[in-house]
């Protein structure tokens, strides 16, 4: 039953210590980045955004809004994962290039566009939990990229999201959903804690 | 730089149509499950719960409140995928058996306790909103698993929360954050949507 997703799944860890003598390139903070928008989004709305933060200005600005957290100087890129606040508006710019790819028809186009605005127009609980879906499908897709080409990753929710958002630069329609922390791990970190029984996660009905 | 976990991530593509012949087995269903509760949780919560929809009777209680989505019932299986309103008392019994591992030193576990105190603790939408990511980590985690052994999968959003509650008995502090059909898909379904230019949703700073 073992194959490598498999394995990647079941070795990664949350890194907590990073090597701050081993930073990654840019290609490769772009190549994750690229990665995590394969996953997928409601209507294939899309509503991410990456912030990869790389200068050591940046980081430094970045750890005094996130508990001072020595991670995010320590990794070679943290990025701040920004789910967009769902909003209908934007589908036939979405959808168009599939159309365009002979993927969809055209026709389709506007019963899409009608279901999303049925499930987010004045609903503004629901389209921040999309914002907050969406940016957490393209953050675990990140994650186990990243784990297959040997690096670590920190998800990390201990931030200050008014001040990312205004160091940052964020639009007004942006969450930052979690920080990101992407590099190579020290030898010291711990491996994946244990998990709750089976049994008191999961019920077959 | 493709490997097998990056090939996973561009060739997996949201399943519309199943093969309604072709069931998965138990074991299966229970095994995706546990691969889903590897995936990282803020301070290890695992505040997740999956509801495996599998006989006909509970497929067609689910379809009935799900849009009355074909899906749902083509599927092998569908997963509601619950996140748990996060809170911090759970927080010594969640991290009991990564001390008894002996991973983590018991005396940290007040200093986690507090601080997801500091989180959630009255803030019933950065609690909802840690409910909506845990249950995305997980689902994203399933939908790879899934993807890597040759089965479909499909993220659903288009279902009534109050109904899906009521029927399958969630409890208060749960939210449905998304349903995930998994089975095996027909020849003709489409291909992975084209993505935005990453320089529309990717910044370097």
């Amino acid at each position: 039953m073992t194959n490598p997703i498999i394995n990647t799944i079941e070795q990664r860890s949350t890194t907590s210590l990073y090597d701050a003598s081993r930073d990654i390139s840019n290609a490769q903070v772009t190549e994750l980045a690229r990665l995590a928008t394969l996953a997928p989004s409601a209507f294939n709305l899309q509503n991410w955004r990456l912030v990869a933060v790389r200068s050591a200005d940046a980081k430094a600005r970045l750890r005094a809004v996130a508990w001072d957290q020595p991670k995010i100087t320590d990794a070679a890129v943290t990025y701040i994962v920004c789910g967009v606040i769902a909003e209908h508006s934007v589908m036939p710019d979405r959808l168009a290039p599939v159309v365009a790819a002979g993927i969809m028809p055209q026709e389709m186009v506007p019963g899409w566009t009608g279901a999303a605005k049925s499930l987010y127009f004045e609903q503004p609980q629901r389209a921040r939990d999309e914002a907050v879906r969406s940016a957490t499908f393209s953050a675990m897709t990140l994650v186990l990229a990243a784990t297959s080409l040997g690096l670590g990753s920190t998800p990390m929710i201990g931030f200050d999201p008014q001040g990312v958002s205004r160091e940052f630069g964020l639009a007004e329609n942006e969450v930052p959903a979690l920080l990101l922390a992407v590099g190579y791990a020290t030898s010291e970190n711990w491996p994946q804690k244990p998990r709750r029984p089976l049994s008191e996660v999961l019920e077959v009905v």
